[in-house]
C-alpha cells in the first residue's frame, strides 16, 4: 500500500505575533514543521507534500528537498489547503495522512498506529481522537454502535447529549487518496466564515456510504497544536520531558529533568551526569561518564568520555575524552581539544586544536592556534592572532611551556619544549629548547612610598 | 463616587522570621506592600491610607508620597488597624477598599469588579470571596436565598452543614465609608485573643438591617495571603507565570517560563527570546528580536533590538541595537554601548560609553572610559583608571586599535586612529594615528633549556 | 529494647544502567543507601547490618564504619538476604527494622512511628504502609476486624474486592529479631522466580499465630523505591522540596524552591537569600543577610555574614562577613577569605588567605599567595605560581598596591605598602614601602599609521 502524506503549514498563525512564520518557530531548537516532517518520514512515505503559503519562502529554504511543495495562494480553508496536492498526489491509488504543521508532538508511533487502524477496519477516512477530560471547544466524535464514526460534532452544534461526549477530533486524519480528492470537489464554503472545511470531506464520504474509522491516541498531549506562544512554551515543556525521559532511560543522570534542555537530536552515553540549567543543542554526541553543567550551554559538539564540563559555553567544536573545561570556559566553534586537554576558568579558545594533556588554565585566549602536546600555557597569556587587518596563525610546539601575561604576535611559532619568560611579548619565532624573554629589568625604588607619604 | 482605600500594613509577620518588615519582602523584585499600592492606585482612588506598625519607618521610606500613613501603635486586631485610619477617613462619603499589604496577587480587575458589584448591589459592605476545594480553616461565606449574604462563619464555629460551603472569605472588603467607621466603634475585643476584629463589622451592619454583598473571583490563587517564606515562594511563582504569560501573549518566546524571572515592570518587544535561567530585573527595556540568555541577569538597563546577551551581567545601563554581549561578560552601572557594540567573553565595563561598532572582544576591563568608534581593543587590555587615591578617565579616539595586554594609565588619551602595539604600558597621550610602543626587545636562547635539561 | 536494622543494598540495579551500584547513586549529593543508614541512625540502633552484594566494596568503602555488613553472595531473594545477617543480629533480643538502601525519602519520624506502632500493639510483625490512590501492582494490606493484618495480596494474586484496597506493602518492615530468624529458615523458593521473598515471613508468622501489625505513613512519596533514573530524578526533586521547605521555614528566602539545589548538610542563617540555577553542595554553612545567586555553585564551604556571591562557583574555601564575591568568579580549594575582601569579576582564587579588606576586582589569579589586610590587586595581575616543574609562594603584605597586569614571580614577597606599576613583571623581592617597576619606556612614533596607509 502506498503512503501519503500532506502537511498544511499554509497558516499565517498571527497569534504568534511574530514576523517568522508560524511553523518555522522551533521546539527544543527545531522548527515545529521539521518535526512533523522528521516523525512523518518514518513511516516510508511514497511522497510528502507540505502545503505552503505566500510568503513561505523561508519554509522551502529551511526544509529543502525533504518534501515536496504545493502553494496555497489564499487562505481559503483547510480543504481548500489540502486540495492544493492534488497535481501531486490527486491520480495515485493509497493512503494519504494530512496533517498540521503546527502539530509537532505527534510521534511516529501514533501515525503508525493510525495508518494501521486505517487499513485494518476498511475505512475511506480514519479520524485521529484523543480523550480530554475537559472537551470545551473541540468537535466531538460521535460513534455508532460497532464503533465506527457516525459523524463529527462541532462543539457550539453539539446538543446536549453530544457534549457529554469526551472523545475529540484532533485534526489529524489519514484517508483513502483517491476518494479525498474527489470528496474534496464536493465541499463547499457555505458557512460564517466563507471557508473550505476538510471535516466536510467525513460528511461527504459518510453520505457514500463508507466507513469511517477513528483512533484514539492515549495521550492528549501528543495533539497539542501550537497556535500562540503559551502553547509553543507548552510543546517545549511536553518535548523536553520525553526527551529526557529517555535519556534517563538510556541511564543518564539528569538531576533535574525540568531544568535540563536537550535537543532532539542529542546523544547521551550512560553514567554521564547532566547538572541543571544547561542547555545542549544541535547535534551534539556526549560520551559516558561525562559531568555537564550546572549552567553550561553545549550546542553542535563531539565530546569524549570521562570528560567535565561546568558553567562553560561551547559551539561547534570536537573535545576528547578525561577534558576538563571551566568553570567559566568559553569554546568558540572549530575547536579540537584532544585527550586530557584541561581548559580553566576564563579561557577562550577559538578555531584552535590543542594536543592531548596540554593545558590553558586561567585568563587566557587562544585563537588561530595549533597548540602541541603536553603545552602549558600560562594565566593571562594570549595568542595576538589579530594585526587590525587580517588574523594570523600561533603554533606552539610539543612541551612549551608560556609564561603567564605573555603576548605571541602571530604569525609566529614557538619550538619545541621553549620556554617564555612571564610577561613577555614574543613577536619573532622561538627555536626549539629556547628561553626567550622580552622584558625590562626590575627596579625598587626603596622608601618611595614612606616619601610620597610623607610629601602630602 | 468617591473612592478610597486602607491597606493593613503593621502586622509583624513573626513567621517570616526577619529583620524585614513582612509587607516589605519582595515579590518579583518589588515590596508585597507596593505592589498592592500599585494596583489599588489605578482604580483612581481619592486617598490611600496604609496603617503601619511601630518601627515601619522602612515601610514609609520605602512607599514615599505613593500614600498617606495611620500608625497603629499596639497590635489589637483588624478592626483596631482599620480605625486608625479614622482621622483621615471618618467623616468624608464614598466607597472604602480595605485590603492586606500582604496579598500581592489580588488584581485591579479583581478590585474593580469588587468595588461595581458593591455599588451595583447597593450594599452597605462587600466581601471579595473565592470558591476553594479545600476550603479547611477558612470563614465560610452563608448566603440568603437572593445572594445576599447571611453571616460569615469561622471554621471552627461551623455547623456539619456550614462546614460543606466552599466559597470562603479572603479578608479583603469594600465599605459604605461611613458605615464602616460608624461600625467599629461598636467592634468589642471579648474574644479569645482580646483582639478587635474587622469581620465583626459585617455582622453589626447586618444586625442594623443592611445588606451585605460577597463578590466572588474566579481565582483562588489571587487571594494568597503572605505570612511565611513557603507562601512568599508560592506567590513569586504565581506572579512569575503571570508576568510570563502576559509576555507570551505579546509575542515573546520564553523557552521556559518555569525558570525565567522577569520583574513586574520589565517591557519587551516580539520575536525576542528569552532563555532560561534568566533573571530580568527593576524597569528594564528589551526591544524586538533580541536572544537574551541564558543563564543572565538584567537589572534596569535599555536594549535595543536585535541584541544578544548570553551568560552575562548587565545593570543600570544602555545598549543599543545589534549588540553582542557574552558569554561571561559584565556591563556594571552607568554604561553605554551604541550600536553593533561588541563585549566578549570575559570582559568588564564600569561606567564607560563605547561608540558605534567598538569591539572588546576578550578579557579586558574598561572603566571610566570614553571609547570612540570602530575602536578595536585587543585581548586583555585594561584602563588602569585607578591610582591607589583616585579614578581617572581614559580616553580612547575613533578608530584606534589597542594591541593585547595593554595597559592605558589613566588619566590618558589615545587620539584616533592610532595604534597600541601590544604588551605595552602606555603612560602618555598618543597623538593622533601613532604607533606607540612600550615594551622590551625580544631575546632568544638558544638550547637554554636542553641545557637546563642536561644539569639536572 | 533494643534496636536493630537491616538495610538491603545487595541489588544489582540493572534498570539504573550503570558502572555504579544502585544505593551509591547519588540523591541531592548524598548516595541514597546512606541517607538510609543517616536516617536509621537517628533511631538509636544497637548495631546496623547493610546486606551488600558482590563486587560491593565501593558500598563497603563508602559507608565504612557507620554500620556492619554482611555479603549475599548470591541474589536469591529480599528473605535470603536478609537471613545473611543472621551471623550477626540472630540470637539477639530485640527489634529488627528492614529497609531497602533504595528508599532514601523514608523519614527517621516515619521509621520511629513504625518501630513504636510495633511495640504499642505487640506485634511480632508490623509492616509499613501507605494509601495510594492509584495501587496498581502493589502488594495490598487486608486488615481485620480489629486493625492488625490478616495478609497481604500481591496484585496479581488479589480478588476483585482485594484490588480495591488502597493500603499498599511499601517493602519496609520491623519484626521481633528472634521470631524474624525463625521464620526466615521456614522461607521456601517454590515460585516462578525460585526466589526467596521476605513478605513471606508474614504469612509464617501469622499461620503461627503471631500478631501482625501495619503503620500507614501519610505520605506516599516518602517510599519511593528508586530503580532506574527517573525515579533517582523524581527521588531528587521530592528531596529537594523538602530540604528547601526547611530552609523557608526557618527563614531563608527562595526565590524559586523548584531550581534551587541545597545538599541536606547545608546550614543557612535567615534573612539569606537564594537566586535560582544555584547548587549548594557538601557540608555547607551560609550565615544570616547573605545573598547567593543566581546561577552560582556553593560546595563544602563556611560562609559568614551578608556576604554576595553572583554568578560565581566556590569549593572547600572560608569566606567571612560582608565578603563580595562575583559575577563570575572562582574560588577553588583550601582559599580563606577574611571579612570584606572583595573578589570580582573573572577573578580566580586558589589555595590562598586574604586579608580583611583586599580587594581583587578583575581578570586576576591569586594561587599559592598569602595577601595581607587592605591589599588592592589590579585588573590582570597574576601570582606566577608555576616555573613548570613546582608551585611557589607569593606573599603580599598589608597595604600593598599591584598595578594592573603585573606578573608576581614566585617565590616573591611584595613587602607592606609597596606599589608595584603597572605592566611590571616582579622577579625579586620588594622591601616595603617601595615603588617597584619594570617596564620599558613608551615611544611614540607619531604619523605612523597615517604613512602606513598611504603606503598601501
Amino acid at each position: 500500500m502506498n503512503r501519503f502524506a500532506v502537511i498544511l503549514a499554509a497558516g499565517q498563525g498571527t497569534r504568534m505575533k511574530s514576523k517568522l512564520y508560524k511553523v518555522l518557530h522551533p521546539v527544543c531548537g527545531k522548527p515545529m514543521v521539521e518535526h512533523v516532517i522528521d516523525h512523518v518520514s518514518k513511516l516510508e512515505m511514497k511522497k510528502i507534500v507540505t502545503i505552503i503559503g505566500h510568503g513561505a519562502e523561508k519554509v522551502k529554504q529551511y526544509l529543502g528537498s525533504k518534501c515536496d511543495y504545493a502553494l496555497q495562494e489564499e487562505q481559503l480553508g483547510t480543504a481548500h489547503a489540502v486540495r492544493q496536492a492534488e497535481a501531486i498526489l490527486g491520480k495515485k491509488s493509497g493512503t494519504t495522512l494530512v496533517i498540521c504543521g503546527d502539530t509537532p508532538l505527534i510521534t511516529p508511533d501514533t501515525m503508525k498506529a493510525l495508518l494501521e487502524h486505517h487499513t485494518n477496519t476498511n475505512a475511506k477516512a480514519t479520524i485521529l481522537t484523543a480523550y480530554s477530560e475537559d472537551p470545551t471547544g473541540y468537535g466531538r466524535i460521535i460513534r455508532n454502535e460497532n464503533g465506527s464514526v457516525e459523524k463529527i460534532v462541532e462543539h457550539k452544534d453539539a446538543s446536549a447529549l453530544e457534549l457529554t461526549v469526551k472523545e475529540i477530533n484532533t485534526g489529524t486524519y489519514c484517508f483513502d487518496n483517491q476518494s479525498l480528492f474527489l470528496a474534496l470537489k464536493e465541499v463547499k464554503n457555505d458557512n460564517v466564515q466563507g471557508e473550505f472545511y476538510l471535516p466536510d470531506v467525513i460528511e461527504i464520504l459518510k453520505n457514500k456510504g463508507e466507513t469511517i474509522s477513528a483512533y484514539q491516541t492515549a495521550d492528549m498531549d501528543e495533539t497539542l497544536g501550537v497556535n500562540d506562544r503559551i502553547a509553543l512554551a507548552q510543546a517545549e515543556n511536553i518535548m523536553k520531558h520525553r526527551i529526557n525521559k529517555d535519556h534517563m532511560k538510556n541511564g543518564v543522570t539528569i538531576i533535574d529533568p525540568e531544568s535540563t534542555y536537550i535537543s532532539a537530536e542529542t546523544v547521551i552515553g550512560n553514567d554521564t551526569t547532566i547538572y541543571p540549567g544547561t542547555v545542549i543543542k544541535g547535534k551534539t554526541v556526549i560520551g559516558s561518564d561525562c559531568i555537564i553543567g550546572p549552567n553550561s550551554e553545549i550546542d553542535n559538539c563531539k565530546i569524549g568520555e570521562r570528560t567535565v564540563i561546568r558553567h562553560s559555553a561551547a559551539y561547534d567544536s570536537e573535545v576528547g575524552n578525561d577534558v576538563n573545561i571551566g568553570p567559566f570556559a568559553h569554546i568558540r566553534p572549530q575547536s579540537t581539544l584532544h585527550n586530557e586537554v584541561k581548559i580553566g576558568n576564563f579561557v577562550e579558545v577559538k578555531k584552535s586544536v590543542l594536543g592531548t594533556g596540554s593545558k590553558v588554565s586561567h585568563l587566557s585566549y587562544i585563537g588561530d592556534a595549533e597548540v602541541g602536546k603536553d603545552v602549558n600555557i600560562g594565566c593571562g597569556s594570549i595568542t595576538v592572532n589579530y594585526d587590525g587587518e587580517k588574523k594570523h596563525l600561533t603554533k606552539i610546539e610539543d612541551g612549551v611551556f608560556v609564561g603567564c601575561n605573555s603576548n605571541l604576535v602571530a604569525p609566529v611559532t614557538i619550538g619545541k619544549n621553549s620556554f617564555i619568560a612571564a610577561g613577555s611579548t614574543i613577536t619573532e619565532n622561538v627555536p626549539k629548547s629556547s628561553l626567550s624573554i622580552a622584558r625590562a629589568r626590575q627596579t625598587n625604588k626603596v622608601g618611595y612610598m614612606e616619601n610620597k607619604q610623607d610629601n602630602k
